[in-house]
């Protein structure tokens, strides 16, 4: 049924999963030819550059998190800016990206101690700064300062990071596993996004490649494909069984796959997920590093948001600790898992650090992919000492531990019970359901349109979750994205609302939602 | 002459050139190729990724700066390290990369305290912060803090960067030229090496896709190219009139690709050299800008060394106001100028700031830049405050002034007495020509080897620039890159040396670097 399904709409999720698709099922029309026909125009312009002669893989790539939507929300704010008043609002609260700090979240005290005191270390030979910081941030500091090579914080270092904070995540790893891990398969990196990037540059050679990937999917996945000039091959996370991932549906696309002539390198797995919140079990990883094994697939294991579990009866583990307690070693699975200080308690965004450990590979691979990260020198030092902050912080007996302890589980703690709130808020509207958030940052809820509803949208050349939530931010200055930009059974409809506006706004928001969709729903109710 | 000369080692250049130049000269054998084969045993891995099925534009794609030398001198170093006295030097001396900091320079205080404030805010309401920091640092953080919503340091950005920093930006840029900046026009990026993919992924659709670079270049553009599929056409500056960019030339070189089928999409300058060190003229600019205008070529303008200028004849204008001055505005020449904080007086490579204007592009193109920005989410946060300072240093009458006057000024002046030194040092050896360090942070003297020498590196499979650069590290610990990794007139040999080790060491790498090249000119004189 799934399958057969067709929908004009789902054309505007995006094109590299319909070009793959549209293999078999070319389309009347696509947003892209849409927008080419559109901009055709150009080429009497007076600029040399023009949408028509640009790389046509920029036009094609699409990234929901900050399109339509987004510009639209970010247009209401400056006209409540420059005319206070003009909405049934105060204020714009953006749902639609995981960015804790943005709405509100304070940093953790001690990953910010560090950070101003190796940003100017000068601070270190001050006697008033024994009073400013906590002690073990001052041991930290110079810890760091000794890791690195002259103390030079403001030098490039390594390209694939500071020696020594690539040995202090490796030894974070390490404890967090059981299992070894070797410092010199950490590549730190500006965020996780560059790292999916140049895995996807190093795996995509031509349309023909195919990089497996969750439907609904976190939509850098779709982007960085379509940049790449791959294939995304889809595979469906079941919404009935809280976003399952079945090891029958990967086998069943990826041989779909082969018959369509794709060569598929790698299966992406998003764990937590994204946007769908569900946490897999050990038994699922288990059947997925065999699958991965057996069928010679790079396993790109997204794990941002490991340290984001709510629910009490699941538990986060790494693939690189299952494959590893399977018996399976460097040679037997490729293995690259995401890490970002993007996410977690910490949510450090703006400083854009993370890592990737990338086992499995040969020597000669390995050195291709530290060539490719050479060319763009090294990854930010503030975010590479985040990273290592992030994966060894205070430990039982330093100064900060018992104050870093209590930011971090009140937070986490008061994400779980957002989580709740909104969770339960969305299950009570008309024709909405909407799975547990067992981890990340996320709700998916899915929307069952009135027919009139949809023929609204199609009227206003939308898409009817795209419909939806413009109708909802123009009414409630809430922004939240559509399913469409991730990705959905096609004829279902979704959007992903983040869990991360402040606790006491969660209860407002829930109201202003309900009164919106009652009334969306009296107004195109069949 | 030039263009008929064959030599196979111009092949070890890059790849792109090498595509570009070969579509009429097939080469009997390159690098590439040998490469292939050299690892075609890989087929037999027990790895899936292997190097003969991964993107061959990595494989292809080369980046000296970071190469082979620099990988021999790391092991040396370790070797160093275990055991002291096994090598006839006590230190490496990177004179390879533009990384002031790795070699001893010290940030810009100023610019240290704003950024440990704006990453710890807490500071600004501690009574010891008075005595700890200038009071102009304090102001600048807090207006910093203030133009940053929720004063969220640790969150995503507009992918453009803050906009509070780019009016900052766009007001140093009015300032240096006399003529407006519009804050919309600029994108913060981590550092300019992303902000130069960024335009070559744009423009770029395929290798008929060429971009006009000079030769030589810095190996960015090289890498760039080829990663993105395109062609780099090469054209020649002129070393007999120190590194003159000709009108000429630039039209031969357009007018040969055109002929082989190329597009020419765009014109690099790096203004001042890379790795030459030439300052072009106000004149010689105007008449680029007007070559550029007259082909439609976009003009990446690669000014990260706009601060570094060593001789009093010589003055920096940036491409936007020597276009601005000729009476061409936004619709006349599309112009892109690459700025750095990892460059300049302050030299942060480490932090990994920059940014891009962005000026001649129609509305739906600039749309499309920002889509493939905002796939990043933003640069990070630390860079983008960076940028904003170096664009808008402390000013007369501010605490901070007279002694960041001073530390530039010592950093300039010191910089400019060591290209002289060095330029001396080397005009002195027999053999060896090198024109003037005008500005950035490079000499790149001629060599000519003798045949024996020439003969010698042949048999040891590598090129003979680099036999020279290895048998130097291993005799002196000085690192330098081979001109082959720049590209050179083919059967001209040339290395890139910094002007960056502190000033007390640069008569002993004068002195060290004579010993070994008599020596090795009696080992190889013909």
């Amino acid at each position: 049924m799934r399958k057969s399904a067709a929908d004009r709409f789902r054309l505007l999720f995006n094109n590299a999963l319909v070009r793959y698709r549209h293999q078999h099922h070319p389309p009347s029309s696509s947003s892209f030819s849409r927008f080419l026909s559109s901009t055709s125009m150009a080429s009497d312009s007076v600029f040399p550059v023009t949408a028509g002669n640009i790389n046509p893989k920029i036009v094609e790539c699409e990234y929901a998190v900050r399109g339509e939507v987004v510009t639209l929300a970010q247009n209401l704010q400056k006209e409540l800016q420059t005319n206070p008043g003009s909405h049934p609002f105060d204020e714009i609260l953006y749902c639609n990206i995981g960015n804790p700090q943005s709405l509100g979240q304070q940093p953790i005290t001690f990953f910010r101690e560090v950070l101003a005191l190796s940003d100017y270390p000068a601070l270190l030979d001050k006697s008033e700064t024994q009073g400013l910081f906590s002690s073990d941030s001052i041991e930290r500091a110079w810890q760091i300062l000794d890791q690195i090579p002259g103390r030079a914080t403001g030098a490039y270092s390594h390209s694939q990071g500071i020696t020594g904070l690539r040995e202090t995540i490796a030894a974070g790893i390490q404890e967090r596993d059981g299992f070894p891990c070797d410092p010199s398969d950490i590549f730190l990196t500006d965020g996780a996004s560059p790292a999916v990037h140049l895995m996807m540059q190093l795996l995509i050679r031509s349309e023909q490649d195919g990089i497996l990937c969750p439907i609904p999917q976190y939509p850098l996945y779709s982007a960085s494909i379509t940049l790449h000039g791959g294939s995304l091959v889809p595979y469906y996370l079941d919404e009935a069984t809280g976003w399952g991932l079945e090891i029958s549906e990967l086998k069943k696309q990826l041989e779909d796959a082969k018959s369509k002539g794709i060569s598929v390198r790698a299966l992406v797995v998003i764990n937590p997920g994204n946007p769908t919140g569900q946490v897999l079990s050990e038994e699922n990883q288990r059947a997925i590093v065999e699958f991965c094994k057996k069928e010679g697939l790079v396993l790109l294991a997204d794990e941002v948001y490991q340290q984001n579990i709510y629910v009490p009866d699941k538990q986060f583990h790494s693939f690189k600790k299952v494959s590893r307690s399977m018996g399976y070693g460097d040679k037997d699975i490729t293995l690259v898992s995401f890490q970002s200080i993007s996410k977690g308690y910490h949510g450090e965004c703006g400083k854009r650090g993370g890592y990737m450990e990338v086992t499995g590979f040969s020597a000669d691979v390995r050195e291709q992919i530290y060539k490719v990260a050479s060319v763009n020198l090294c990854s930010n030092i503030s975010g590479q000492i985040l990273a290592s902050l992030i994966m060894s912080p205070p430990k039982v007996g330093d100064e900060s531990y018992e104050s870093f302890m209590a930011e971090k589980e009140n937070i986490l703690s008061s994400l779980a019970r957002r989580a709740k709130i909104l969770e339960d808020g969305f299950n009570k509207l008309e024709g909405v359901t909407c799975n547990k958030a067992e981890g990340a940052m996320y709700l998916f809820p899915q929307i069952r349109l009135p027919q009139k509803a949809i023929k609204a949208a199609e009227a206003a050349n939308t898409a009817p979750d795209a419909f939806y939530c413009k109708r909802l931010l123009n009414a409630t200055g809430v922004v939240v994205v559509p399913g469409s930009g991730f990705g959905q059974v096609p004829g279902t409809w979704h959007f992903r609302c983040t869990i991360l506006p402040q606790e006491e706004k969660i209860p407002a928001i829930v109201s202003r939602f309900t009164e919106f969709h009652e009334k969306f729903m009296n107004e195109f109710r069949d």
